[in-house]
């Protein structure tokens, strides 16, 4: 009789390869593994493929996401100007759920039980996951191997990989634990557990240190239509594009680095570095657009909304109600946001310099100190009464009972 | 008859001497000037003084309100992270409230009956002192002389000042129209007035232009104690040093420029040039700090407060219940920010590469993947069961009407 | 010459008269009335119209808001759970745009320069209209006649009358001022400005008193589509309908008043008494069947943008874009909220004692403690731990200062 | 040997019996039973004391915990205006925590190494207790038995009861789950899980059925200090007794019931019912008096902190810093919250009818439209004009590009 199918999310690592035979042989699973394009640092996929097929996978999809990753995942995180706890654009949280939608398709293609994947237990990923799968189709059973099994050390992994016939020649112990995608990367692990300690320069790949930069400034403009980049320099691009041309510039100028300690889901504080150039320098200019075309109200209400998107994404409820409702927020906001931003980089910095729009609520006449001034002076004094009577109130009262400010 | 006294605020600049000469003119009251020296650029202020007097003032007081400021202001805008809008952590805002403060002490003493400010009536600052004034004490009548008369180009307001007796001398007109305190300086006006425009270089006198700074990285380490910096590279110093030293070192480095629309409270966006050296980069390990010493409930929420407080204290509600009430929230979270955070400047960038305390709710033990686990990895598969369980009785009932994420 | 026209805001009472002269006699305007019928009572329209031509008037219309104000604006308010400080939800802030668009509508078709209203210096009602005209073109000039004349009495304001041919024959002073419409009734002013007073019995006109309620129960099933009530005890009707229908159901049986002291935008407290008796038992049940259908983070959040909504609106930023994107949330959240509310009536309370839905995300199996269970109680503990470790290895922290909890 | 013991939180009733017994025959423990005494209805706790002696505990503790919990819990949920989902004041929820801060000490005392409670697997009250229990000493061990047992049906428990020489004589199978404290009761299971069933009349106990209320209205007069009841009619008492208190009125008359459908923290809708008579009655009038003595900023922020608190302490924090850090910033608001406010009941109903305060920022020279009108109504022209200048730069933005409102 016929194994049950299992749909792993593969990569090709000593991790995934683990799972796999893992599946096979404690689970006694069929494997359809699907290994995700999604703008990663990678070796040849069909080298993995070719490999997940020698391992005796049943097939072996190598999907090409990114454009989908593009256009309907990174585009809200730039209209909601994504920054978990105020300083990170996200990024693992942001191919989970595209990753599980394809894990989910393939398994329906396949008539799969199962699907699996090799995130470890104390993690977030897990959470995303299994949390878009559930979501996505909650009659799939979810197998995390590394969970169950007791291969705690790098070492019993390996152990049990060579008993086991898992092909680990290349595999060598890295000293960090990385995740990238075309958004950006994520380094952890290591020395980095010290949060004392200074993270390694070789940590960096996508980000020139500053001593390698060039020695000048560079300007760069950056056209947004509806809050999403459409151009660089005159040229008209798609946001993938954007991403991958600003990802260049920005990471060669030395910008884009990130350390922190931040609070996983599961209830641990972890440091994490990360690099985004591309993805930072962007959220600069948007906000900078923002800052011009939105009105005053939308503007100090919409970071609510930004705080909530970006913690319930980190949290893996991309396939949520909440999500639905929030983008649509933030929809109707970014119709106004059409206009173009000039960046300068150097030395690791980048800034706005300058900002244009058909669509913005600046208006000289009305701020202007000089010549022109359209702005009625004698307004202000009614405004100020009337702004300031409900403390005014308080005060007399509080002072009625002793109590000075 | 004894003329009513009026306490001026004055700066010395050309606006506030026609100030003073219109209300004595034009109002017919005695002035008693006061000059807050708040940390701005200024020239001997004894000058000042005999100016004041030499042009007829009952009195002119030269209050050092530093240490008043940098201990009961500047203290709760580093525990607010405040910042304005995602990115400005307030400067005029701050000294407003404080300079009310010793008008209004001023006014008590001399039995004035009015207390004047030379702000204009399209900015913030009108707002700011009257709210203030009015919270200390409602019975003291406020003239904005500049909101008032028909001076409305500075050639108008020269030939007053000459017709009237104002020297003029020293006076030339400047580009640009600028605040400045201990905290940092704002500059707007001029070529500012148009945001396509870079703003040119001889803006920025506190923070050096990238060539211009030093070829190494320099570190420093800042500890702080409840929130509030209290020493530098391992030497103690007052919170007031602090920022002094910081301001020193940071603005070398060419760190701390910001440049924005913002919204004034008046209804009107405006383009507005910073350079906050100091307060930048302290603001920067602070916010490290607490990411390593507030719980993750505490942290997520904070957020809110700080919004709310940096609009409230820009808006002029410095004396204002919401303001004290969100000040005792701060208060109780900062019993916990103890700890010392390194800071690398170079190259106009700043950036944290280290930070311990003894108040640390990292837990290497719980966070690292290496040796020394001692997180219980089954615990996840409960937790995710439960966390993703209305997320996918919401799919499932979308489901059942045919709607699919 | 032809005059200048101007459009006045028209009810046919005293206030609006001495307005119209006003106009005709101090600023030499042609006047075009406009009386909104949004389900106020009234007398005969037709003679508040033929009133408004015998005092020389171009034209008077009379024009039926009713449908419009029910499907734009009462929809979102029941969306909202509109809400203002918690309690009232919102009555004159929801005519004022609509009326306003109106008078927009009719001063283009007439060519007039001008809009005015009635309203009183002192309260909200003149913000809503001049925010609101001002947004729907901010050409028009807007006359506020009672802000600007000096017939600051009853009395004057008679005097005036009568000098001036306004016929006040069937005037007389009433002891409240009314605001209604087809939402509900507030009642303000006279004996009620003293706070520890009870509001007297004859405030209430469409709320029975409870002696004079019906001594059985009423129940009444309340359908809802996408957040809207269309149906009541089983027949099919518009919303406008639905609130007719209520109002005089709920009505009856003495529920639905209000007593508050809320906060005006202009600054001040004061004493407001309403009563919506059919608006507050619809919300009852809108928020009823939302606790069943939609999913616990949209449920936790939506106060937020409801809060958000009800202060806007209440401060008359009907037409803005805050307002627009708060809409977008909202209509996206109501797509789910199709069901049936049943209500008990009895004495003065309404009760909601059931509610169903195809939508509902309540599920037996789970929630059940009987038979049938499905809940896994195993993930209980895995999830306990996890949640609860922030705050363990805080409180573990804290222990280690001497701090205990 | 010695047994290891547990500490059990203990309460005659057959379930935590069972409990009992089966920590001594599967765990091999010896028990120290604590029976707290927190207002709810029961027989002799002599009794029940009796009864876990006779069933082998080393000792059983009955503490009567009323006080505390008034002092040091209901203040809180009485400044926070506490309501879950906006309906429910809390219940078990701040009992939790209080039980088990004695339960703990008790620990500490006897040295017990393990703490033992009764609650199910798929309710909130297990992560309340564990979460209160982890926080005030991570070192206990906790033991849920019922999540471990197999005992899943309530004919399985009984068995084993029998088996095992549990006394089960008084015990019959109850209709409904129940949890009751001196704030109120909670009413759950049965018939309830159908949320379209009217709850049957039985469940209620401590308030009246319409039908069996006085025929005339009572009024009451509540006077607070700081914000806590302190006084009923004239008649200083403590907290604890004006809870009492209004019980016994507001049961009385007929009201406080609420029946809702609301989100455990674990994941699943529940429908509940409630009666807490007194603290709804003692919740309103708080907020009376807080929108008479609260200024306009701080009541319209408040409700961010009462929503994040409810669900906090909702979902098991008691013990937290972001607990502590909304407690400050709500104790600084309720040192104004000082008065009287006049409550009406009356078949149902409880209407606020009157308030009064030194505190009070109700002007009624700003609210008065007669005589003594001390409002400046020229002021209202510039406040509208400058408060809706962005709402109209934005909307002639809108225009320019053919949108329209």
């Amino acid at each position: 009789m016929a194994r049950e199918i299992v749909v792993l999310a593969y990569s090709g690592g000593l991790d995934t390869s683990v799972c796999l035979r893992w599946l096979q042989d404690e689970m006694d699973l069929d494997i359809v593994a699907v290994v995700g394009e999604v703008g990663q640092e990678h070796d040849d996929l069909e080298i993995t493929r070719q490999k997940a097929l020698d391992m005796g996978c049943l097939e072996c999809r190598v999907i090409d996401m990114r454009q989908e990753l593009a256009d309907n995942y990174l585009t809200w995180a730039m209209a909601a100007n994504a920054k978990y706890e105020k300083k990170y654009p996200l990024l693992s949280a942001l191919t989970r759920p595209v990753i599980s939608k394809y894990l989910v398709d393939v398994a329906h293609e396949v008539g799969a039980k199962y699907i699996a994947h090799g995130c470890t237990g104390k993690g977030n990923d897990q959470v995303r996951f299994e949390t878009a799968i559930h979501t996505l189709d909650p009659s799939l059973g979810i197998i995390a191997p590394t969970r169950e099994w007791d291969l705690l050390t790098r070492e019993q992994e390996m152990a049990w990989a060579e008993e086991h016939g898992v092909p680990i020649g290349q595999s060598k112990a890295k000293p960090y634990s990385i995740d990238d995608n075309l958004w950006g990367r994520a380094i952890e692990c290591g020395v980095l557990e010290n949060p004392w300690n200074e993270p390694p320069d070789d940590i960096w790949t996508i980000t020139a240190d500053i001593d390698d930069t060039p020695n000048t400034p560079e300007e760069v403009e950056v056209e947004f239509e509806k809050g999403i980049p459409c151009g660089i320099n005159g040229q008209k691009m798609s946001y993938l594009d954007c991403i991958y041309k600003m990802n260049e510039i920005a990471g060669k100028h030395g910008y884009g680095r990130i350390d922190m300690i931040e609070n996983r889901l599961v209830g641990v504080k972890s440091r994490e570095c990360y690099e985004l150039p591309g993805p930072l320098a962007l959220i600069l200019a948007h906000e900078a657009l923002e800052d011009m075309c939105l009105e005053l109200e939308v503007l100090h209400f919409k970071p609510t909304i930004e705080h909530q998107w970006a913690t319930l994404v980190y949290n893996g409820q991309w396939f949520s109600p909440l999500k639905n409702a929030l983008d649509a927020f933030m929809n109707y906001t970014q119709q106004s946001v059409n206009g173009t931003v000039r960046l300068k980089f150097y030395k690791g910095n980048c800034t706005v310099v300058g900002r244009k729009s058909d669509w913005s609520l600046y208006d000289e006449g009305l701020a202007t100190y000089g010549e022109g001034d359209t702005f009625d002076r004698t307004a202000a004094k009614g405004f100020i009464d009337l702004y300031s009577l409900p403390v005014t109130t308080w005060a007399k009262n509080q002072r009625s009972h002793g109590i000075e400010q």
